[in-house]
């Protein structure tokens, strides 16, 4: 059937509602993105930067393009942090017993036997520097919530005690750190994620508290003093190879002409990186898949990638724009990114620049969830585009129920529904194929 | 800090932005439409019409609405259907062992003992209807799936098997019915719901089986004949009385003019009914309870109701009507109604005369998931309104997991996600604010 539908298609490609019913007809029969994410999640597992899980992805990628037919598909490999988490992490307090802990991405290990000391509590990475003195030998644990009143971006609000605070406190001569993790969820799952310790400061270990515990912390603290004692057996090594991996359908016009559409490949080690970002994944590879499996021929080259590292540093999109830059032939013109979850697609950010330009596609992308395009498309691996003229985009899915899982043991295949991921891989192949048919 | 709000707000009531702003605060503060949920899920449990907790609920909406200061609170009775499904409900295949079924709302039992007979599978209740002499003293298998490229509305592409195949069996002289159920899903519970025997058709037994069952059985009849035990304990009874709830904010300047938001307060009894349609009550009784926490005062009166006895015989609704045309001195101007899950908003129906003056809500509700209008907002129980002039509106979650759960021992709270479910409680609040302020 689909066959005939394709030959009937020939003349009238620029017809959008066409391809649009194509792609969304086989996309909801087969659901491939979801097949393609539980193979992920199952055959390959987390995809911590630098493991060994991190080289078989890169692998299954390669085999996953070249059995839907991709082509040019290769290696651009980067050096990537090699971090590991060891078997040992534990928090226990002086009184009221354990709490539920994990080291966050970067984090040095406590020294055998762990740190015990005292707790201060702080809402803020200002506060912890202003501690001074106090801080010293201490333990900061630092508390600030999410804002329930924030509708969506309560994460930006919150997130710079993790990646930060474990600095600030060090500068106060503390001697370890305690994030409540970032979340919503009323669950006691810690939520890790990456520290970055800031020049010169010497580097102290720092672990994420589940939100049952921070609040058990707290509590604690508001009685007297309580000690901790931390345990990490967390460890940093040399930088080690890994890769983003592409692969593409070549254009039939204006080859030299890119898209590049991927989410990153490496994730957290605590569960699978199902929603961050296997889903972004098998969204830009599925949309790849449905474009050729409905037999559509773009004019322009659309491509697939696979960040590598985008968790703890980057280096697969730095690897990229050197690659875009050192090119002599080709020339980019979109790069769009799925690093949201594979929730319900809500709406697209794209370049503010081609905001007007782009409003004419809502109508077709309407049906899959896409609303309408918001003045962004800035995401973590396709931001470092932007500067080079590249048009970037972004899948902005329905975001509720993201940070319940993200970066935490929940965020496993179970909380992905099949439907939802596939409107976002049909979402951005229709994206993929109006800036191949129009160019930018 | 919400009084001096209030009171910095009285003499801008009408400036939308500000009004939405406190509605949305205190919501995702308070979480309130969750803490309602679970109490009613935790309390009193399912709500089959008819069922001694159908009138322990009706109970629970009497004393919500008083602890959060309605007035005019009452109940406005009506006779619904008592049915029981009663402890036996079991299938078994002459080879392959057992099948996940449960008994259809309303169905008529078996004899004790069962029935045992040759299965006929059947796609159509026009197939079921055709068979004739053929279909005597069978069992007839409804297998039509939910067809997985519609978009939205599946459920209304196969439901007609459920309600209507029974009949249509019977017609053909069959013993009993098998439904596969109505879901997306792929586990095996089965999903039950009412089915209506037309006039004149002899009532036989009817059962919903879970999707692998359906898989099971309709492998097993392609490799030859296949005989199934039904056996269903479930029985119908004389009607009792059951009753809507209805309690207010009488409106400061018209209070004649009323703006009345609900859901239905019945449930099937396999689950809680948290999503179907728990969801709809809480939306409703937190958007009033927000209106009055926030010291909102509606120049018209915006009315809370409980429908009764929506799943089976739509009774509440029409004792409501009744009770609209009977009052002397009421004129209800807009019917609201909540009765698709407790997932993130994405859109409200409205009554299509209405659509272009609406238009100027869409920004004060974009924030909190409804994107925009769609022309229709007649649902099961507001529906019945829409005659009498009354303006209709339909909230619309996000629809791709509600046929997951729906009718099945699945629809429990841990479905219900807290932000989601608020964001429609506020949503609601805000168009029965403004609908309130402008009239319709």
């Amino acid at each position: 059937m689909f066959a005939a539908l394709v030959i009937a298609l020939a003349p009238v490609q620029a017809d959008y509602k066409v391809v649009a019913d194509l792609l969304s007809r086989k996309g909801l029969t087969d659901l491939g993105a979801h097949r393609l994410l539980t193979d992920l999640c199952t055959n390959v597992g987390h995809r911590l930067s630098g493991s060994p899980n991190d080289a078989k992805a890169v692998k299954w990628c390669e085999d996953q393009l070249a059995k839907m037919g991709a082509v040019n598909i290769k290696q651009i490999p980067c050096m990537v942090p090699k971090w590991v988490r060891g078997k040992t992490e534990r928090a226990t307090m002086s009184i009221g017993g354990e709490l539920s802990v994990a080291a966050l991405g970067l984090s040095v290990g406590t020294p055998r036997g762990g740190i015990e000391a005292e707790v201060i509590e702080v809402k803020s990475n200002e506060e912890a520097e202003k501690l001074g003195e106090r801080g010293r030998g201490k333990i900061i644990f630092f508390n600030r919530p999410f804002d329930p009143k924030t509708i969506n971006g309560a994460y930006g609000g919150a997130v710079n005690q993790r990646t930060a605070g474990p600095s600030a406190a060090s500068k106060s001569n503390a001697v370890a750190v305690l994030v409540r993790s970032m979340t919503y969820a009323t669950d006691d799952q810690p939520h890790t994620g990456v520290t970055r310790y800031a020049d010169g400061v010497k580097p102290i270990p720092a672990a994420a508290l589940g939100i049952r515990s921070a609040e058990k912390l707290s509590r604690a603290l508001a009685q007297g003093p309580v000690k901790v004692k931390l345990e990490l057996s967390c460890q940093n090594y040399a930088d080690v190879p890994s890769a983003n991996v592409i692969g593409e359908i070549r254009g039939s016009e204006k080859p030299e002409e890119v898209i590049v559409m991927g989410g990153h490949l490496d994730s957290w080690d605590l569960g699978v990186g199902a929603h961050d970002d296997g889903a972004g994944i098998v969204h830009a590879m599925e949309a790849l898949r449905l474009i050729k499996e409905c037999g559509l021929k773009p004019k322009r080259t659309i491509r697939f990638i696979a960040w590598a590292n985008e968790e703890s540093m980057g280096r697969g999109a730095a690897a990229y724009k050197e690659y875009v830059q050192a090119s002599k032939t080709e020339k980019h013109i979109v790069a769009m990114e799925s690093d949201s979850g594979g929730f319900m697609p809500r709406h697209m950010g794209v370049s503010e620049n081609k905001l007007e330009k782009v409003r004419a596609w809502e109508p077709y992308l309407r049906p899959f969830g896409v609303e309408r395009f918001n003045a962004g498309g800035a995401d973590a691996d396709n931001g470092p585009l932007g500067p080079l003229g590249v048009t970037l985009f972004s899948l902005e899915p329905d975001a509720q129920r993201y940070f319940d899982y993200h970066h935490s043991r929940n965020d496993t295949i179970d909380k992905v529904n099949p439907r939802e991921l596939e409107f976002g891989a049909i979402a951005m192949a229709m994206v993929a194929w109006m800036a191949s048919e129009e160019g930018m």
